[in-house]
């Protein structure tokens, strides 16, 4: 294959370091001039493909490029939009393959999580399927850490030092207040189906004695045991510390979040478990609690992103380069861990068949026996990922971060709308 | 006066900062042995004080007070605890005179907001109305921004900068996905009757163009005009960003927060006001929302604190001694601004009398004229108390506080509670 150009695509919610895999792809590909030549950036990932909505980056400065490095969000805007297979809707894929062809478009890389990874496994496909020559890699990213695989998904470290750091800084707080005031405090953090971000918890508590209570979505929710377990840590220390992920679950199987609350107009709420949580033990505890949602923080906070997690970050942008220009289609970069302490890892190669659609759970040997904390087997896991701290820029005391120019390229064939 | 022991309590909600102003004092009382002997801090306050639950600070190390000026939370346990007046509660003064003269307390120093100043005035009128002499000085706290005469309160610096900071990177996300997914994201920030932190959001926005939308408790809530402004973000931007203070009331003067909300068992929620105004936002525009309440989180954020802050704390707490070793009874020191560019400031004598149970809110002219912004006015005085990085050390990934020994000193009086 000669020199092509390359769409890259950012897809799913967003994290702390995904501009930081762009930066890796961008950078390397520039260093590749020979076998790449531009880059284009589908505008809101493959929405940008399908409507030809693409951004030239080669306009940028190395300065703007560099600076996604330390930039949240997802710099060339991000989607929901999963891309069926091509024998259920073709003439999507056709439609690819006319933006592709008419800007002359020969790699394809695709920076998403689970259902993202789907997208770039199903445009692999194209090339045997309808002749049109591809190499497509994929990109993992996802706070959720639940890609198979890999050793753990970049954006995750950055999230999981966010919520230890806030929870250990409330438990300070609430440390102070107990003696005549509040006595609980609750941190609900991400997590629908994995409870990785509520384990990462635990790493706050001084010393890891487990004095931390944890609600898991891998744990079905007892309310007694709860409680019991609550007011131990109130007896013992003067107060207690909650991390739960959003995804907690009753014996019924139902999610415990709010909503099942009702505003005073009878309209469901957009809620939280913290909130139902926190009520039932004021309730049945008599104790004063508080609680936090930090929802977008969590993801976005790159003002504490963890330096390990940029390094795998860029370190996944830059390989899917260098194993596009191997030839290398339908593959992803897997971060492979050598050694726990001290910590080493590695890139590899995973096929993109085996990681689309799957989910990796918190395995049960990482959850402590009475199901509210973790086991030294998980801190191992967990602890090199949040090291190291990988501050921005500020000006006039805030973080300096990038906004590309993205200005639109040319459109070269019809209106198409998706 | 002889050399004498000195007292030193935290009180009220804590800060991110407020260590910092203990760092200040005990740093200082002991480059002034000649005239301080020991410092005893109040366990949780005023209520160690009665209590006689007094802390000997001078077997800590000079590394661990020096630590203090990193670390959040209250070192010493802090109260919401108020005295009545001498007239009102004789005995309680009574007691404390029983505690101060058994370990020769001739200082008092009670750091805290309105509340806990009102307090610290108090114990000021002992020597006069109970013939108990004793030099006692106010040092200023609160992230709540609403004491009188100072600038700034120390606290609410490093509050402001972690809101700005989360909500321009909760913005850089929703750019990102407001394509086709969430398009309003809502900031719940502290501010019951005063909005300085919801107004300090407004710095977040690149530009400044005044694009944000602000809820102050300071302006009615107008839920038609807002909106419609809302909506013209929308229209403009492709997504709108909210920072809306906990205690927001509509036309009826009441909270428009969630404690209106029912849980299914019909108990009422704890709850906060951005689920409210988010339902409102879905249910009137059709746009999906989110929302974060950071709770604790945004007092006790000592990792991304404002250096500006860390210093006003650390001088307040060290003019206080140098005031009560110059004799000076019923005084706060206060932070006084020279000028906001380049940002000047030093330290001025304050009266207790005038800065007890006073509250500053935002003033008019600091808010625009739709209600939902700042003016430059206001910008020029938030932006200098924002700057510095004053990041605590790390160790393996997460901010390495101190915890002090806080030993019981020797009870030498009889048994009192509170």
């Amino acid at each position: 294959m000669g020199r092509k150009n390359a769409f890259y695509g950012q897809s799913g919610g967003v994290t702390a370091v995904i501009n930081a895999s762009a930066c890796g792809v961008l950078q390397t590909a520039r260093q590749h001039a020979e076998e790449i030549g531009k880059v284009y950036a589908g505008r809101n990932g493959i929405v940008g493909a399908l409507t030809e909505d693409l951004i030239d980056t080669s306009i940028e400065s190395e300065a703007a490029i560099g600076a996604l490095r330390h930039t949240p969000g997802a710099a060339f805007g991000s989607c929901r939009y999963k891309l069926k297979s091509i024998h259920e809707h073709r003439a999507q894929y056709e439609r690819l393959i006319e933006v592709f062809r008419a800007h002359d478009i020969g790699f394809f890389f695709y920076n998403g999580g689970g259902d993202s990874l789907d997208t770039a496994f199903k445009v692999s496909q194209m090339g045997a399927e309808l002749a049109y020559p591809i190499v497509c890699v994929g990109i993992p990213k996802t706070v959720d850490n639940d890609l198979p695989i890999t050793d753990c998904s970049p954006g995750f470290g950055s999230l999981a030092k966010y919520v230890a750091t806030s929870l250990r800084e409330a438990a300070f707080d609430v440390a102070a207040m107990c003696s005549t005031s509040t006595k609980v405090f609750a941190l609900e953090v991400m997590g629908r189906h994995a409870g990785w971000a509520a384990a990462a918890c635990a790493l706050a508590e001084p010393g890891g004695g487990g004095s931390y209570v944890l609600l898991l979505p891998e744990v079905t929710f007892d309310e007694e045991r709860f409680l019991s377990k609550v007011e131990q840590a109130i007896e013992r220390d003067g107060y207690c510390v909650i991390a739960m992920s959003e995804g907690v679950r009753g014996p019924d199987g139902e999610f415990l979040s709010a909503s099942r609350l009702k505003d005073a107009f009878g309209h469901t709420q957009l809620g939280g478990v913290a909130p139902v949580i926190t009520s039932l033990i004021s309730m049945k505890l008599g104790v004063r609690c508080h609680w936090a949602i930090v929802d977008y923080l969590q993801r976005s906070a790159r003002h504490i992103a963890s330096e390990t997690d940029v390094q795998h970050a860029y370190a996944v942008g830059r390989a899917a380069v260098e194993f596009a220009i191997a030839g290398r289609n339908a593959v992803m970069p897997a971060i492979r861990r050598l050694s726990d302490a001290p910590y080493r890892w590695d890139i590899i190669e995973a096929p993109l068949s085996k990681v689309a659609n799957q989910e990796q759970l918190v395995p049960p040997d990482f959850i402590s026996a009475d199901g509210f904390g973790i086991t030294e087997a998980a801190r191992r896991y967990l602890a090199p990922l949040i090291v190291g701290e990988a501050y921005p820029p500020f000006r006039d005391g805030l973080p300096d971060y990038v906004k590309l120019q993205n200005l639109p390229t040319k459109k070269l064939t019809k209106e198409f709308t998706v």
